[in-house]
C-alpha cells in the first residue's frame, strides 16, 4: 500500500481494531479523527520499513490511557500534533516521518491524523505487531531505543516532556502524568532514526490493516482466523462484564457462555486495556504475548475490551505474536507473568 | 549582605527554617547540601533585587514534596543543577541568575547550593517571603508570571519538563510527577526576567535570614519575635502530633498543653507541610496567609512540622506576611478559605 486515503480509512480501523487484541482504542473514534485530517489535508503516503533512509527522523505517536475513557473524553484535532510538535521541538530536529507505536483502532489511525497535519509521510509498520498496555512492551525496547524524551499532551493545552533513566521509568511517570491529565492524553515516544526502525519495528502493519478490513467484509471470522495464522478459540455469548478503571488502566475480565460446538462450556477473558488471558473452563487456552482477539461472531467485525456487552456473540481468536516476542526478553517484558499470572504463556501452533 | 559564605550558611539555615513557618524543608539537611556545594565552588555572590538588570534572566529551584520525606531521602547534589540545567536547555536560554521560590531551611539553601554550582550569583529575595505547600502559591502568581516551563528532576536522572495552562496546572501535574518519583523532587520553574523578578519578588529574604540566625543565637524568642514585628501566640509542650503523607503533603495536627502564662489551655496547629492555622481552646488565633512558626521555647530555634515531637517545649510565633498576602487575590490563592477552613484570615495587629 503507498498510502492512506479516506475510502480506505474504514478497513484499515477495522483491522487495526483485530490487532489491537481488545485495546488501542475504539475504531470508530479513530476513523472519525482521521477522517477530520484527510479530509483538510488530503492523503497520507506510507512507506515502507525497508524504504527508510538511515538517517530518517521517525516519530511514532499514540494516544495513552484507559480506552474506556477515550469513548468520552474525546481528543481534539490540534492535540493530535502537539505532542509531536512539542517533541521534535525538544529534539531540536526537524521530523521526517511520522510511525504507529502499537495497532489499535485509535492507536493505528491517530499517527494517520498526525502525518497528515504535519504534512509527512507515515511509516507502514508499528512497535508491536499488536497492542500492549504498557509503555515499555515494545520491540524498540527489546532493541535497546529508549522511549523518551516523550512528550505527553492534554486537550487543554498542557504538555509534559519525560526524559527518564529507562523506559519502565517512563511508564510510571506518563502514567501518572496520563492520570492527572484526565486518564487519557496524547503521547509522542520512541523517538529513532531509520536504522533504528527498520530493525526494532514489524513490517507492513497498516497493509495488513486494511487487508484485514477487507477480510471481515467479504469472509467474516474465518478469514480473519485464516489471514492470522491462528484459531477459533471459542464462540459464545457475554454473560457478564467486570471493569474497574484503575492505575489508568481498563482493568477487568470477561465471562462468555459457550454456543454451537463450544454450548456447555465456559470462558474467561481477563484484560488490562488489552486482553491478557482466554481461561476455558478454568484451564488456560491462550495468553500473552499471543494476540487474543474478541470478534463479533456474525460479522467479524473486532470488539473492544470497553465495548464488550451483556448478549453479544462472540468469536474468540487467537493469532501468534511476532516471534521477538517470545525470546526470554520479549516474555520478560510482556509475558503472563509481568501480568501477574504465574503460568508459562500458552500460544498458538504455528 | 553581598555573598553567602560557608560560614555564613548555619545562621541562614537558622533564620529560613522560621520564614518557612513549618515547612520549607529541614534547615539541618538544607545546611549540609549548601556547605558541599559552596566547599567545592567556593562563595555565592547575592544580587539584590533592585540591582537586577531588566533583561536578567533568573531561575527559582527548590524542593518539592514531603517534608516528611525528604529528611530520609537525600538530594545528590548533581540532582540540585539538573532541573535547572534541564529547564535551561529547554529554554534555549543562558540563565544569569538563581533565585528562591520560597524561604524554608531546604528551599533557601538548594538555591545556594545551585548558584555555586552554576557559577551564578543568587538574587536576594524569593517568591513568597514564607514557605507555601502547592506552587501556585508566589507572588509572581499573582503579578501574572507563569510557574511552567518547569523542570522536575529526581536523584536517579528522571527529568520531566511541564508546559501548562496555567499555575494550578502546573501544581496538580507537577505533585503528580512528584509522587511517582518517591515524594520529593528538585524543581526549577518560575523563569523570569529581572523586570518580573523585581516587581513580584519579596526583597532581601537572604539577608533577612541570616540576621535572624544571628538574632536566635542572641536574643532567642523574643529577639525574632520583635525584628518580624510579630505576637508570640503561645507557649506550651507538645502531647501530640499526628500526621500522614497524602496527595504528595505531610498532613497533620499537632497538640500542644499551655506552660507558664499559657498553663491550663490548649493550643492546635494544623498544617499541610506548613502551619495553616493555630486554634487556641478552639477558638483561631492566626491563620494563613500570615506566619504562624514553631519555635524551640529555651533556643529559639525553628522546628519543622516533620520534626514536632511529644514533649518538645514550644514557643508559637505569629508574623505578618508580605501585604500582598492579603490582596483578594492572595487570598482566593492562599487563604484560609482554599485551605478547607471557612473562616476569614486571622491576621497579626501591624
Amino acid at each position: 500500500m503507498r498510502e492512506i486515503t479516506a475510502d480506505q480509512l474504514d478497513d484499515v480501523a477495522r483491522g487495526a481494531a483485530i490487532l489491537g487484541t481488545g485495546g488501542g482504542g475504539d475504531p470508530h473514534i479513530g476513523r472519525l479523527l482521521a477522517r477530520a485530517s484527510l479530509g483538510e489535508h488530503g492523503p497520507v503516503r506510507l512507506t515502507a520499513l525497508d524504504e527508510l533512509p538511515s538517517d530518517a527522523a521517525v516519530l511514532p505517536v499514540a494516544m495513552m490511557g484507559a480506552p474506556t475513557v477515550m469513548v468520552e473524553k474525546l481528543p481534539s484535532v490540534e492535540q493530535i500534533g502537539l505532542a509531536a510538535r512539542t517533541l521534535a521541538d525538544y529534539l531540536g530536529r526537524e521530523l521526517t516521518h511520522v510511525a504507529c507505536a502499537e495497532a489499535g483502532g485509535v492507536n493505528s489511525l491517530i499517527p494517520v491524523a498526525a502525518a497528515a497535519q504535519l504534512g509527512l509521510p507515515l511509516v507502514d509498520g508499528d512497535g508491536m505487531g499488536r497492542a500492549f498496555p504498557e509503555i515499555q512492551m515494545t520491540l524498540p525496547t527489546l532493541h535497546g531505543v529508549r522511549a523518551t524524551p516523550m512528550a505527553i499532551a492534554d486537550e487543554k493545552g498542557n504538555r509534559t516532556v519525560l526524559d527518564t533513566v529507562d523506559n519502565g521509568w517512563a511508564e510510571r511517570l506518563a502514567r501518572g502524568a496520563t492520570i492527572e491529565m484526565g486518564c487519557s492524553a496524547m503521547v509522542s515516544l520512541y523517538a529513532m532514526d531509520g536504522a533504528q526502525a527498520r530493525e526494532s519495528m514489524v513490517p507492513a502493519t497498516l497493509t495488513l490493516c486494511a487487508e484485514l478490513g477487507r477480510l471481515v467484509r467479504s469472509g467474516g471470522v474465518a478469514a480473519v482466523v485464516d489471514r492470522l495464522g491462528g484459531e477459533l478459540l471459542f464462540t459464545g455469548k457475554v454473560v457478564d462484564v467486570s471493569r474497574r478503571t484503575q492505575a489508568g488502566f481498563a482493568r477487568g475480565d470477561a465471562a462468555l457462555s459457550g454456543m454451537d460446538g463450544d454450548a456447555g462450556s465456559d470462558l474467561v477473558l481477563r484484560f488490562q486495556n488489552e486482553h491478557l488471558v482466554a481461561e476455558r473452563d478454568g484451564a488456560v487456552l491462550a495468553s500473552v504475548p499471543d494476540l487474543i482477539c474478541t470478534l463479533d461472531a456474525e460479522t467479524g467485525e473486532a470488539i473492544t475490551t470497553e465495548s464488550l456487552r451483556y448478549g453479544q456473540r462472540v468469536a474468540v481468536i487467537a493469532a501468534p505474536a511476532d516471534p521477538r516476542w517470545h525470546s526470554a526478553a520479549g516474555l520478560e517484558l510482556a509475558g503472563p507473568r509481568y501480568f501477574g499470572y504465574d503460568i508459562d504463556p500458552v500460544g498458538v501452533p504455528r
